[in-house]
């Protein structure tokens, strides 16, 4: 069998779930734990994770916002504030009953009932809003622009790492304005945040759209999304930001003195991406040697691997390799911070500690042997190329090269992603039979690749949903850029003005 | 009655408890929240926690350890693999036990119950110790020095804002070592790591010790402290770090190979600091006239507030101060970042508006009216001085004279905690009649602030804790610097080598 060979089995033309599985295995990213649907993550997730954090959070205080902190449990009766509320989210969560444990017979037995149980926050728009309604008083108080950093529950049935936890990682954005224009204009301007945040820091394109009404956030009058196409070609809805009208603020009754001495209710939003966007920045960007991370995102951009064909050059190389590091730590900027890097020093082969920092998806690896060190030269490797492709660079010349050659990866990464959601966007399709081609596999009997976005309009009839259930496919969001014009509803063929994607998803 | 007039009622003298809400609530640190025993942490507040985070995990990160995260839930049969730890912690805390709502007459109910109870983590030992039995195999993996911010519920009946709440943030830092001497070397190098950050970032001045057996952590060999002294004389907890043994390992099973080929149970270190020090930093440095927040901890450093005695003046003066505010963040630097700075713009009075920031304990405001324009100048207030103390400064000379008075201002704080710590530090009393003086309040009737910490040899026997008992007073330590010699138990006349700190404690 004439295989090439790849670090990851299964390959993602394979088995693309399983593919993502061992992704996550092998770059060390996370793993299950014994707690049904909740993960562990691993450093390298984490570091992930942590300036993803640091870059959205600039640009979340950048617009005004300041970050505080809300209790992790909400009374059961605040969830039965808000009606739509109640019947989208009050079904699968971590409810708290008792307080105390008590030891019978070896035992722990749970005692202390609570006189009203707690629920662990799936999302916390009831517990802010309590708040709120104390903080608004008059228009003076407007508007109020607060975020929080959180983990919350939502007791799912079918988990997958990052994509789906019970418990995840996010930000939770929660504003209160005056009219429907200013709250309507902070649903649309965090829109714009995320996508930057997501194009420019992520590499992962995306695309902005309103939610058809089945598909919006329980008690939100209108729902944003922005969403991305995976290497699979599904869509992942990769954060939201909803314009709440006046739903919210009659539920928790935040009220304000306009400037006539007349009391109103406020109009809320409220918005959020999460520890799933790991999941996309996995899904955008692995390949079949394991993880690809944005430099940007890197825990680590630069990793100096010592080369040490004899033990009696161990002291020589290494001490040359930390000079090195230190240097380009004290000289290097990218992106506005200084460069990390690492040396990594383990005892173990050199090609196993290579193919691990490939896996990892760390950007630039530079090899230093005694040869290198003796020619003024290290050797350096791009993630983004193939991994036996080198470019020998003179040490003089590297501190000033690498934030350019960063950058290049990082646009190459966007790039891709850009091109593989334009090769499998379609909106040329006029039929449902061409639609339901589309999103069909040829082949059934073996998990496979198909299908992508479609772009089409759509009658917005709810009795044309069940045509799309049978195909696994959903609506995913009426753009924001739409052609104009008029048009057939790809579902049934009677007019319709506004075009949508539909894709199946995460 | 001839009273100086204090922003904050009551004052420390009048009603310590009560003075210390009424600060929070004044500088809008935090507020109680209807979950019981949960606080809501408001944005100033948080944004000092936020400062806090970032200088200790800068020196967690420099110290070789690497952030992960792990689950909110644990289920009940872990926590009975400790035994120690078990009897300690499983006491008080929140018990998941469904994982659904349903609605029935209009009420949600409680359904879907698991098969085993869920808590939420009152501390992660045994949850992070699952992971460690996997990621440790050999003595390479070793040691292994991870650490996770996050959120712990601990379900305590008496509860007060900051210092002791049901839900708090924290860090937990959990390490695995090949030996005793390592894992020992890591909990002492903790334990000065935080002694910098609290002396040198929250002004803190601390003692550093070792519990009693009697207060150890649950399971744990050893316990190290660092205890704070607050305004009430009282002690505060700041910071543990303990060596577990290999109790922790046996626990949860983390074994490896040593260099011999020979397969050995670990050793364990755990350490943590929470949200409760921002209650520490408050009673540390907070006054009658409100907070002080020491300038490397503070969410904006410098305010400046435009002085507008016309409206038509409004815009001149406005423009004014952002350019001044632009000019610098963009030119000074502190304590390695830039500078923070704020103009607020609010349109109200600017008594109301001065005194808000006072309570707030800015460290540095600045007043510029037409008056200052023309005059090239500033008037610039320290909230380490007089609310009246002001300093005429030439614009010119701003930006290169801030660092220098944030320092100072940061300097002070400490010196004051120093010295009150030190007043109140007695090691001269010799006998248990003194010693019961020195705890008893002249006035029984009424609140007042009186005693302090007493270092005195202990003769470490268990049944002499009664007599404590009874005047309220704990043995917070042993602290690590001892001067040596022999002397006579304080409690009891007897000989005894070790020097302890007594103290009533939060």
């Amino acid at each position: 069998m004439n295989k090439a060979l790849t670090a990851i089995t299964p390959t993602r033309q394979e088995d693309y779930p399983e593919w993502y599985q061992q992704v996550i295995k092998a770059a060390e990213l996370g793993e299950n734990s014994p707690v049904r649907g909740c993960m562990v993550i691993k450093p390298w997730g984490y570091g992930i994770w942590e300036n993803l954090q640091k870059d959205l959070d600039r640009r979340i205080k950048e617009t005004g916002h300041e970050n505080a902190y809300f209790p992790l449990f909400i009374p059961l009766s605040f969830l039965e504030k808000e009606a739509a509320h109640v019947s989208g989210f009050a079904k699968e969560c971590a409810v708290v009953t008792h307080h105390r444990l008590e030891e019978r017979n070896g035992k722990l037995i749970p005692t202390g009932e609570l006189e009203e149980p707690l629920i662990v926050r799936p999302t916390s728009e009831t517990i802010i809003g309590e708040s709120f309604s104390k903080w608004v008083q008059s228009y003076r108080d407007l508007p109020l622009l607060i975020n929080q950093w959180a983990n919350v529950v939502r007791w799912e049935m079918r988990t997958r790492m990052f994509l789906r936890t019970a418990e995840f990682l996010w930000q939770e954005g929660h504003t209160v304005h005056a009219t429907e224009a200013c709250a309507m204009k902070e649903t649309l301007l965090i829109l714009e945040m995320y996508r930057d945040h997501m194009e420019q820091t992520l590499a992962m394109p995306v695309i902005l759209g309103e939610k058809p009404p089945h598909e919006r956030f329980p008690g939100a009058e209108r729902t944003y999304c922005l969403e991305a196409m995976m290497q699979d070609r599904k869509a992942l809805q990769a954060g939201t930001s909803h314009y709440l009208g006046q739903n919210f603020a009659k539920g928790s009754d935040i009220k304000f003195l306009n400037q006539d001495g007349v009391q109103e209710y406020a109009h809320t939003t409220s918005w959020g991406v999460s520890t799933r966007l790991i999941g996309g920045v996995i899904m955008s960007h692995a390949d079949d040697d394991g993880m690809r991370v944005p430099p940007r995102l890197s825990p680590k951009q630069v990793i100096i691997l010592p080369v040490i064909p004899k033990d009696d050059q161990a002291e020589r190389v290494i001490s040359y390799c930390e000079a090195l590091a230190a240097e380009l730590k004290a000289s290097v900027s990218y992106n506005g911070e200084r460069l990390s890097v690492h040396v990594d020093k383990r005892d173990i082969r050199g090609g196993e500690k290579s193919w691990q920092w490939i896996k990892k998806g760390a950007p630039i690896r530079i090899e230093v042997g005694p040869r290198d060190i003796d020619q003024e030269a290290v050797m350096l490797y791009r993630r983004d190329k193939g991994h036996k492709d080198k470019l020998l660079v003179k040490r003089a010349e590297l501190a000033a090269m690498l934030p350019g050659v960063l950058e290049e990866i990082q646009a190459t990464y966007f790039a891709q992603a850009k091109a593989t959601m334009e090769a499998h966007t379609r909106d040329d399709l006029r039929t449902f039979d061409e639609f339901k081609a589309f999103f069909t596999p040829k082949n059934p009997d073996k998990p496979e690749i198909h299908g992508g976005f479609v772009r089409a309009a759509w009658c917005e009839d709810p009795e044309t949903l069940p045509l799309l259930e049978e195909l696994k496919v959903t609506i995913r969001c009426k753009p924001l850029e739409q052609r104009g014009g008029t048009g057939k509803c790809i579902l049934t063929g009677k007019p319709a003005t506004n075009e949508y994607i539909f894709a199946k998803s995460y």
